[in-house]
């Protein structure tokens, strides 16, 4: 079973600064998870994030181009409350027909994360965060 | 005021059904909205929405290619409670620099929408849907 979740939806900027400050200008709280890098910002279903295209490719193993079934600069995200969480949503992911694009390993911020992309090659990334609480909808919360 | 929310999450797919039937796969929720030509599952956060790529293109008036600053074959949703708020938000997207990609218009649905760019043309649909409903956090309910 996959979490039929939308976690966060990840825009990969090239300036994330500027990004930051047109969402900023809208109105938008921004969560005190909120770095230089990684801006995250909260709404009332999924999480907002921005982070440098460049390194959201990286991170999905995809190519920043914008060539036909390349990399689109968005990833969305589905966070689980359990570590071993993400290894079964991938192997349900793979059985399901999905396409691996990362294999589930340790991320260097302390959880574990895995990519999968869908048969339009729209990347999804099961992550586990050790801190991250959910409400009783599965919604992840953010401070 | 912008509302802060994602309320869908839409794919430009090449083929609706292939596209359908991997989610369904996943184990995911088919809304009763459904229809032939628009695939809509629940998740924690926004809907998951699949419509046809060139057809997404259109509605948000944008080019189905993928050259750089063109359409990435996926858009964001902000959906409101009163008609007006449409109007409302896209002046206040305006206001805080946001490229207006489609003016407010009354939809062929029976609703409002327009569509905004933030500074790196990730396009926003902002809509009312006459009989849509909301949770107390201003998540969308769909049956």
């Amino acid at each position: 079973m996959v979490p039929a979740r939308i976690s966060l939806v990840t825009l990969g900027s090239r300036d994330i600064q500027v990004m930051r400050n047109f969402y900023r200008a809208l109105g938008w709280e921004e969560s005190t998870l909120s770095s230089e890098g990684f801006a995250m910002f909260k709404t009332s279903g999924g999480v907002l994030a921005l982070f440098l295209l460049d390194l959201l490719a990286a991170d999905a193993n995809a190519m920043p181009t914008r060539a036909a079934g390349a990399f689109k600069g968005v990833t969305l995200a589905i966070n689980v409350e359990r570590r071993e969480q993400v290894d079964e949503a991938i192997a349900a992911a793979r059985a399901a027909g999905a396409r691996i694009v990362k294999d589930p390993e340790d991320a260097s911020w302390g959880g574990r994360s895995a990519y999968f992309g869908d048969p339009e090659d729209n990347l999804w990334e099961v992550a586990w965060l050790p801190d991250a609480s959910f409400d009783e909808r599965g919604g992840m919360i953010v401070p």
